[in-house]
Parts: C-alpha cells; sequence; structure tokens
C-alpha cells in the first residue's frame, strides 16, 4: 500500500474525484451479493463507501472495526453529506471483538446500564451518548467563556486538604506520606481565597462526597461549576449572576447543539430569566397551601422539590425557582444570616424537580466567621491558616457551585445522572 | 450612603464628570497633610483617587483594605488610565489587618516563598504572581482552543481508581468505604478508552504522584494537560500536534500577555518549529562526545536534560528538543515498541533544561498489550476491564501529557515551580 495522507471525512466531502485514504470506524455494514456498503465515521463526521463484495472477503470486516477505506470520492445526492466513497482498498488497523454485548448502531436504550459502563467506549459511540455528551461538554465550555468574559480568573485549587470544608463528614480519607489528609469536599474555601486575590474567580473541577446513598441523583465524584464573586450587595446578585450564565450557556448550546436536544427531547430549554426567587418561608407556605405538606422545618426533600418546580412551572411557564433563605440551621458555618429569625442569606436553584444549584453570601467579616465556627463547635483552631485570608481585606461576596452531570442531566430529562459520566462512581462501582 | 451603582475601574475611564461608586483594594496609599492620594485596584485595572486627607481620618485607611470610593471621575494626562477620581465618600467594606507580614504593592521577590504560600491571597495579588498566574491561564486557555478546533473531545475521567496506571508505585492511596481505591497517576487509560470512543481526546485535570523527593521541579499534585490521538501512523505524528499546539499557545500569549513576559524577563518565547527531534542514542552520543558523559543507560537525569537544551540550543538557536526512542525498560508497559533494539516509540520534550512533555505511540493490539504486561509481571488479570477496551476496534494511537506547572516554570525561567501554584502540595505541606 502507498503512501496517501490521510484525508478526514469532513474535507473528503469538498474532494469529488479525489483518490483518498480515509481512517475511522465501521458504523453500518450491509453485504449484498455483489456490492457491499460501509458506513465510516471518524472524528469529523460519517461517509457511505461502496465496494465490490468479493473485494471485501478474506479481511472479514464487521461493525466497530478500525479501519484504512481508499477510493475515490463521488458526488451522490442520495447520500448523507452528498458523497460516497468507491472503495479501491480496505486496511483493518484494529479489528473489533466477534463477541460485544451490543453495537454502537443499535438501539442503545435497550442495553443495562451496567452493560453501557462496563463497554464505555462503545456506548459512547452511540448516538444517544454522543449527544448528551456534546451537551455536557457544550455547558462546561459555556461555563468557562461566560466567567472569561466577565471578568473571572480561572482557579486551580487543590483536591488534597487537611480538613473536610464543611467540618469533616462525608469525606474519603487519603493516607499522606502517613499523615491524614482528604479529599476535597468543595473548593469554597480556596475560592474565597481567590476573592480577596482575584475579586472574581472560576474553577471547574472534581469534588468529592462519601455520601453512602447510591441513588439516581448522586455521584461519590462529580464535577463541579463554581465561582466565587467579590464586593456584592447581597445573595440575589448572585442569583443575577447565574442567570445571565445560564441564559448564556443555554442560548450556546441551542445555537450549537439544537439537534441533539431535539432528539433527546429536550427542546425547548427552560428561560432561567422567568425563574422566580422564592424565599424558604414562601415555599414552605405553597407547600402546605397547594399539597398539606407541612413536615419539613430546615430543608427540603426531593418531593418538595419536584413540587416546588411544578408550582413555579404553573405559575411561569418554567419549572425552576430559586429558593433563597433556608435555615441557617441547614447550611455551613461560612453562610451569611439573613435577618434575624434563623434564615440564611443561602440559596438553592432548583430545576425540572431538583436542585441543580447551591449558593449564597457568605461571612465575610474575620470575628463573625469566627464566632460562627464555635457556635456550630467547628473549632476555629483547625481553621487558623482559613482565617488568616480574611485579615487581607475581604470583600462581602458570594458564590455558588452548579453540578455539572446534575445540570446536564435535568436539562436533558435523565432519569439516571450516570448517563452524564464517563465513569460514575458510587459506593458500590469503582471501576473501570 | 444613597445607592450607587458599583462601577468597574475600566469603565469608569470612559465617564469623565459623572460620579461613580468604585469598589477595590488599597494598592498604594500616599497621605500628605492636605492631600490623600489612593490607588485603587478591582478586578478590571487600577485608578488613582485623590481626597482631602481630612476626609479621610476617622478610617485610618491602609494599603489591602477592600474600600468602596464614591466620586467624580475627572481626566488628567498624568494619571495612568487617564483619569482620576475625586473622592467624595469612602466606606471601608473590609478592613485588612495591621500586622501583615507584606503587601501587595512591595517586591515579592524578598519575601521567603513560605511566607508566600501561608498569605497566598495576598502574593497573589503582586504585580509578579498576578503575571505568573496570568502566563499560566492563558496556557491553559489556549490548549483548550486548540483542542476543540482540532476535533478534540474534552473528557473528564475519575481520579478515584481502583490500582495505579503504571502498575502501583508512588501511589496515594484512598480509604473508599473501606475498600483500597488510589488517586490516579495520569489519566493515560482513560485516555485510551477515550480515543476508541471518540478517536481525539483530552483532558485538563490534577494528577497524583506520591514521590517523597521535594525538589524544586516536582508536585503531588499537580495539573496535567493531556491528549490522545487515534489512527497515527508513529509517534511523529504526536510530536507534529505538539509542536503546533505549542506554537499554538505560544502565539496567543504573544498576542495577550507580551508585556508580562517582558517583565518576567521571558521575552521572546521559543520558537518549537525550530527543535528538532533527537533519538535517544543521538541524545548519549552527544553527551559523550561533547561532554563525556557516559554513564546514563535508560534514562535521562537532570544534568543530562540540561545539557542537551543546551546543545540544542547552540545548534537550533532554540534550548528544547524532542528525546525519540528512550529505551523500553524505562518506559511503562503500554509503550509500544520502536524497532528490535530495546526501544521504545515514547518521547519526551525538553523546554529550557527541563523535561515539560511525555508522550509516545501505545500498544493498540490486545494481544500485544497483554504480552507486555505479563513479561513485566504487571499481571493483565487486574486490568481485564481497561484490556476489554482493546476489543472494541483500537486503533494506532499516541498522546501526551504536559505538566501546566512545569510548562509555566520552564518558559518563565522560575527556580521553583511552586511559584505556579496557588496552593502547592509536597511531602511536608499541605495546607492551607
Amino acid at each position: 500500500m502507498t503512501e496517501t495522507a490521510r484525508t478526514f471525512v469532513e474535507n473528503a466531502r469538498q474532494q469529488i474525484g479525489a483518490y483518498v485514504a480515509l481512517r475511522g470506524w465501521i458504523y453500518r455494514l450491509r453485504v449484498l451479493s455483489d456490492t457491499a456498503f460501509i458506513v465510516l465515521r471518524d472524528c469529523t463526521g460519517e461517509v457511505q463507501c461502496v465496494s465490490a463484495t468479493a473485494r471485501l472477503r478474506s479481511l472479514r470486516l464487521k461493525k466497530e472495526d478500525a479501519v484504512e477505506i481508499r477510493g475515490t470520492v463521488r458526488a451522490d445526492q442520495r447520500a448523507s453529506g452528498g458523497v460516497e466513497v468507491m472503495v479501491e482498498e480496505v486496511l483493518v488497523l484494529g479489528a473489533a471483538s466477534r463477541a460485544l454485548p451490543f453495537n454502537s448502531s443499535g438501539d442503545i436504550k435497550k442495553v443495562s446500564l451496567n452493560a453501557q459502563l462496563d463497554y464505555r467506549p462503545l456506548s459512547l459511540r452511540t448516538a444517544r451518548l454522543k449527544d448528551i455528551f456534546d451537551v455536557k461538554n457544550a455547558l462546561l465550555r459555556s461555563f468557562r467563556k461566560f466567567m472569561e468574559a466577565n471578568h473571572f480568573t480561572e482557579i486551580i485549587t487543590s483536591k488534597l486538604v487537611g480538613r473536610g470544608t464543611e467540618g469533616g463528614t462525608n469525606v474519603f480519607e487519603v493516607d499522606y506520606f502517613g499523615r491524614q489528609a482528604f479529599l476535597a469536599q468543595s473548593p469554597q474555601f480556596y475560592k474565597e481565597h481567590g476573592v480577596v486575590a482575584f475579586e472574581r474567580v472560576f474553577e471547574t473541577g472534581h469534588v468529592y462526597r462519601a455520601e453512602p446513598h447510591a441513588s439516581s441523583r448522586h455521584l461519590t465524584e462529580y464535577y463541579s461549576l463554581d465561582f466565587e464573586v467579590g464586593f456584592i450587595d447581597g445573595p440575589e446578585d448572585v442569583i443575577e449572576i447565574e442567570r445571565k450564565l445560564l441564559e448564556s450557556m443555554f442560548l450556546d448550546l441551542a445555537k450549537r447543539h439544537k439537534e441533539a436536544l431535539e432528539r433527546l427531547d429536550a427542546w425547548p430549554l427552560p428561560d432561567i430569566a422567568k425563574a422566580p426567587i422564592w424565599t424558604f418561608d414562601e415555599c414552605l407556605a405553597r407547600l402546605a397551601n397547594c399539597h398539606g405538606l407541612t413536615h419539613l422545618t430546615d430543608d427540603l426533600d426531593p418531593n418538595a422539590e419536584r413540587l416546588l418546580c411544578a408550582l413555579a412551572e404553573e405559575e411561569t411557564g418554567v419549572a425552576a425557582v430559586f429558593v433563597l433563605g433556608f435555615p441557617l440551621s441547614g447550611r455551613p458555618f461560612y453562610t451569611l444570616p439573613r435577618g434575624k429569625e434563623g434564615a440564611s442569606q443561602g440559596f438553592d436553584l432548583l430545576l425540572n424537580g431538583v436542585e441543580v444549584t447551591t449558593g449564597g453570601q457568605r461571612h465575610h467579616d474575620h470575628d463573625a466567621l469566627r464566632a460562627s465556627m464555635s457556635s456550630r463547635s467547628v473549632g476555629p483552631s483547625q481553621f487558623e491558616d482559613h482565617l488568616r485570608m480574611f485579615q487581607l481585606g475581604m470583600p462581602p461576596h458570594g458564590g455558588l457551585a452548579i453540578g455539572l452531570e446534575r445540570l446536564t442531566a435535568q436539562i436533558l430529562h435523565l432519569r439516571n445522572i450516570r448517563e452524564t459520566v464517563m465513569y460514575p462512581r458510587d459506593r458500590n462501582r469503582f471501576s473501570p
């Protein structure tokens, strides 16, 4: 076989009449007595290739094989992309097994989640999973883009910490050269250090929660979209930034991935500008009035989150609501109080029935933060190297964290958050 | 104080004559008997504010305080940015301590690294550290941009793994609900799974090495810029992509941060297109001929890396060289052999005297990979869920990893890699 530089499928479409070498996977294969049709896929697209059946016989081609196909590009209005390739040579570069449990052109919804995860690359090759991951990646990209356009500095913070952010529960322990360290539950402290350094910071990275329950909406390792912003007047400023952020992310998504959203029954996207802000007390009152729910005191539960989104949808047409003023008792010690009634400046965003964001305004005064730690028996002495940063001119500040997988799953109405993760981690699964 | 929306410094410059409310930190402060000069800094820039000294007396202002300054913008050609603000009101939003060990407008080079890290936000406010972090962030942003423009799909892979990538040395152990897990040393396996799913993948994320030495160039947690690409003909294809990648990253850097590079004595940037490819054997011969070094057998050492960069600089004008064909014995089991003499398709990029990239072509054939594991006594049975992915049509592939901190430090000629990290981790330090 002589040397011919490899051509991407998308470029071959512009080269009618040319002899090209394509490389990719056999996505579809139909072998008739005289003629065989191969749909070849690479990272730029798909193209149909047509060969004499006799030419392929000795290769024993099958779906999922990695191959090089050489041949001549021919215009064909019937073909997707407007061209097909008349095959002259085929070379198998990486043969697939004959005993795969499913293949990438079949209906992945019929394959169990465990089988999908055991053969993750194969499931990622399917149209459905590709759509889901495209949406997730687009959200991530747009998050970064919005942050950079709005004076936020990217920070990269350590995931190996001396203690848990919230004071020590549900953390994974690491043997750090014989000393005890933990995996960070959130970059909260570091984001606040980032504020006093750079005013506005963001981070995209893993966080870890050693939560023992294996539900359809929890992961022990997830990807958090975090920002923190200085010089705010109140938590409403953080909510306003999140509204603009999500509007911008959804607009980008609509521009680039509308067809994927349609295929996933996720079109149109919610108009977050219409999501109301309800106080926690107002939420309890609505739940009591509309549904007779009266057992909630210091937090919402999954059922309440669903009902509140439904109520918001009735009022505004959008199944999303910012809940502001959660009881202080249910929020971490760094949360600023709201008024004098035991409420906090913490908020959540509920979207399509599930919490996708937790945020709020934080303590910025050194002495008030220290007092809040003491009142929770957190022990300020463990946190001296954090408290020190509140003596460097810490402005009023707040921020939030969006779970990327959670957001993706809620936008796409996925039943299980694991569909959005390459290799999800939960109590039972930590391989491959 | 009445409500006036906060204005960013960069916007105030366009509002000559307007009454504005600025928020930021006191970067410089000069108090004369009648008049006081405050240089205020926010996330968009700096502006000089001029006040009657009497107005400020009760506030006891000091450098690093977070303040709001209200006043009228006035054109002043002598001032940086062309304007200054005539102060009418000042409000302290977050007072700094009077007992800080250094301040942000001083010479950070005179402050010990430990003091810099103990007061990290304060050191990040200095011009030098801001420049370093701007450069690092620009490199990261450009890496992602190049990848996205070249059909690479972003992947997010688990850092909690069932075993070490290279077979179990220097890994941190995690207590995973009573079971033994590890922090990932690299995303290598997952990148290869990504190739068989998406053809071209990249990841930006943390990796962990429990290396006991605390040198000026090692961290136990660092940020890795990884990519992996399918359908290559050899490791030279990976090198070629890295050349284009670095050229693109350096071009972006030159466009946006030339002044920072000049301030850091790092201008001009190296022209990576000129970096030669030398085989490992060729390197040993040069080291023997030019420096009489003959003790090296299966790897380079720091001294050899320095000397090779100096030799490359003499020949090409650029202190950078790709070293290809490291002995197989010194590379991980997944490295493809090169010819029959015990060499591998692994390469490093040495830049300004230090290795900043490790890459190569990998095994893609299932049976050959299994045999390579066995020959290293790695025990293929531990890796069944990895080997499985080599039956899904795995094409010839390769890739590389660039240490972001290492690259930043080498470009900027920094003596200690810790200068590039918010909170570096080494054997001795894991807080704050």
